[in-house]
């Protein structure tokens, strides 16, 4: 790659920097080694960034835009997972860690643009720089507690509770997906959801 | 420490070397390290390592026995989250990486003895022995994609599937804890629960 490359890449991957560096410090040294070894790559609204049945390969970060993550039952009924806006990771991570076919599949809802991590260039990466490790224990601890309470939503708190929650954890997102994606996301009908909202604007 | 009791303790602890070693290689001088902050504790049946409203100060390795660990909700209602055996990691985590009230109750279902590390010697270990930060990475994203799973489990399989993951994913626990708990980790009832054996036996 050409240095000028690796110069415009590495202004791109700006906010990815400032968010490791929330937990870590990289210096500019091992800015670079990512920088060489992240991929930038738009996505337009509607596109997979992961389907069901092929291999995750990437571990993607998001600059921009807006993706969830679904799942397809038996039936032929999708249930979101979570959805992912700036700032997030997002990835069949069971797919990406074992290398075997997703369950699950990864669709921009919004044109978005992610920084992608191959999973191979991220097995280097960890020994390149070892201070990923690090980082990656902690954010995936943080991904594991939220996904815990969520279990423990679902079993015990009522559907408006939950919508309540669903909006603090995502503050802005429903503002930018469509509804039955919330409803989804909650494990409710449309028209439960909306009744939800009509009852709170009335409080 | 006195060395004998170092000796000790590293015996003691052979079951959690052999699991880490799984996914690293610690030397006989990280070992050391490790027995030196690790303390083996023994819990009676029905007794806590983790309550509701206390900080959950120690992560815990099962050596041997049998827990649960459960929110009780606004009605009083016990939900299981998860079981934990011989080789399994149990703790209030949201609690433990930000040190403030746990959510959860962890308690001793048979008599157990655990191999705890203390929050604050486990960032020093993080910082004596790098490696762990790669070992506790690569489990809690197995964790994590579990965790995941179940939401999507409980969302979309019928309480008859979910029995059956149940007991691929816990093959000795159903022997060794109450009906009722199973029933609860599923979110059904204790009679739904007998319905759906009792089916299966018929099958």
């Amino acid at each position: 790659m050409s240095k000028n490359n690796l110069e415009t890449i590495r202004m791109e991957l700006t906010p990815l920097f400032d968010y490791i560096n929330k937990y870590t410090d990289l210096t500019l040294e091992e800015q670079s080694i990512l920088s060489a070894r992240f991929k930038i790559r738009k996505y337009l609204k509607g596109q997979f960034v992961v389907q069901n049945g092929d291999t995750c390969k990437y571990e993607n970060f998001v600059l921009s835009g807006c993706l969830k993550t679904f799942y397809i039952d038996n039936e032929g009924l999708e249930h979101i997972v979570m959805f992912a806006v700036e700032n997030w990771w997002t990835a069949d991570m069971g797919s990406f860690i074992t290398q075997t076919p997703a369950d699950f599949n990864v669709q921009c809802i919004e044109n978005s643009y992610l920084a992608q991590i191959h999973y191979e260039d991220l097995e280097q990466l960890y020994l390149q720089v070892p201070k990923l490790e690090r980082f990656f224990r902690i954010i995936i601890q943080k991904a594991f507690v939220s996904s815990q309470k969520r279990i423990i939503n679902n079993f015990s708190l009522p559907a408006k509770e939950r919508y309540l929650q669903f909006r603090e954890q995502y503050p802005q997102i429903e503002q930018r997906v469509p509804q039955y994606m919330v409803a989804s996301y909650l494990g409710i009908t449309k028209e439960f959801l909306s009744k939800i909202r009509n009852q709170l604007l009335l409080e």
